[in-house]
């Protein structure tokens, strides 16, 4: 089977590592927007736009599943996708309010993402629709995507940051908190750290890994032969990517296409 | 007479608007490429596209003059702009090196700007040009913008993120520093308490400011009558873009109007 991951840049990485860890032998086609990254300080129909381009893209190639492996086209844009598309969408959302669902009785749950994820509510709804009693608390933390890309996982300014946009959540006791960002388990330790180790961690990544494998459109056919293979395509000239991308792959050799246009 | 100014943002506002102190009477375009900010994460060769459409767009309202009022699209894209061009084209980096030359025999110089800008050692280059002994210490900053746009100018976390950036150019004992970003201007006084006070700060806008009237695109043409007005334009919806640039332009009220494409 084909499975398309696209993000507006290097983040959804790592949605397409844990996928490939519970389907090896899938082929994928991931795409990153490089050229008009970020997404998350953008407006809802800025964002819609691109992530159509960015779907109608990987449509061309007959994917099986389209995987919106970024928090804010998922939150503005997942409605208007699964419209139109020839295929099954995964976005981040569902899966990581599912696994927040563990968590349900023991406490308040936070969500942290980009200006326009948080901004559209759609965690916050989506979090009330499972339970309404369960208290939410967001909150945008525009800094967190530049500290990563800046390569500050850990020391002073990272804890500083941290500190800033979470004591508020901090002393609200949280039970667990999703990070509604592909970049944000970057900064995972250290929001641990912070917050305390009571505090679940959940990482849309992995949430999404765990449910992929159960969906319709996947069962079965990862057995059915083919040749596992990865292709990377990104809008921006690929030597940056390629360079940050070999290092979130632990080594991996990334070697992108460029798209001259969506 | 009709002077166009595009930037990737907002950063370019701060051009605009100390142009308009000294040319009070033109009439100015102003066009932000908010659906696709920033530009100094990203290459050269997008760049150029990018400002090769912002320039054509203001190319069609017949400009007197373009005033390229992003350093990065000046450090990657001025040379092509000018070649096609149907009016002059100032771009931010000769007036600012020009308004180094009194610093020329005090000490090294340093210049700070994004990725892309410090890079591309168009500065470094037009620096050496004008005096070939001349010490130059260059450093991209690129947590300056996103915290800019957090509205942290001050406070201990822009502290710290100054002089993680900074504490290798104090050691040199600069004369003079090139804020070679027209976000950084709102940095300022950070930068100037970190560095101290014998160290000037080399603003672009007032340096292009201080330039545009002498120019002989625009000497005379001032007092010409017309009526002195003001548009702006942005790629993205306008609603985060007016609100900011009211806040910016200190309490002026901002009417984008939203372009569909480039």
């Amino acid at each position: 089977m084909r499975i398309g991951v696209f993000d507006s840049g290097l983040g959804g990485l790592t949605v397409l590592r844990a996928v490939r860890e519970v389907l090896p032998g899938a082929e994928y086609i991931y795409l990153g927007d490089t050229a008009r990254t970020p997404y998350g300080s953008k407006s809802r129909s800025t964002v819609v736009r691109y992530a159509k381009e960015c779907a109608g893209f990987l449509w061309k190639f007959e994917i099986d599943l389209l995987i919106v492996a970024c928090n804010t086209a998922s939150s503005l844009a997942l409605e208007e996708l699964r419209q139109i598309s020839p295929c099954p969408v995964m976005g981040t959302i569902e899966p990581a309010v599912r696994a927040c669902l563990t968590k349900a009785s023991a406490g308040p749950v936070g969500v942290i993402g980009t200006s326009a994820t948080i901004s559209s509510c759609v965690y916050q709804r989506r979090l009330r629709d499972i339970n309404p009693t369960w208290q939410v608390v967001a909150k945008a933390c525009p800094l967190f995507v530049p500290l990563v890309e800046e390569g500050l996982f850990d020391g002073e300014i990272a804890e500083r940051i941290i500190e800033y946009y979470l004591q508020p959540l901090k002393e609200r006791g949280l039970a667990a908190i999703i990070l509604a960002c592909t970049h944000y388990p970057l900064l995972a330790a250290g929001i641990s750290a912070f917050l305390g180790p009571q505090v679940e961690i959940i990482d849309c990544a992995q949430a999404i890994a765990g449910e992929v494998a159960s969906l319709p459109a996947v069962k079965g056919k990862n057995s059915q032969g083919g040749s596992p293979s990865l292709k990377y395509f990104v809008t921006d000239e690929p030597g940056k990517f390629n360079y940050l991308a070999g290092v979130l792959l632990e080594g991996c050799r990334v070697d992108a296409i460029k798209v001259e246009s969506l």
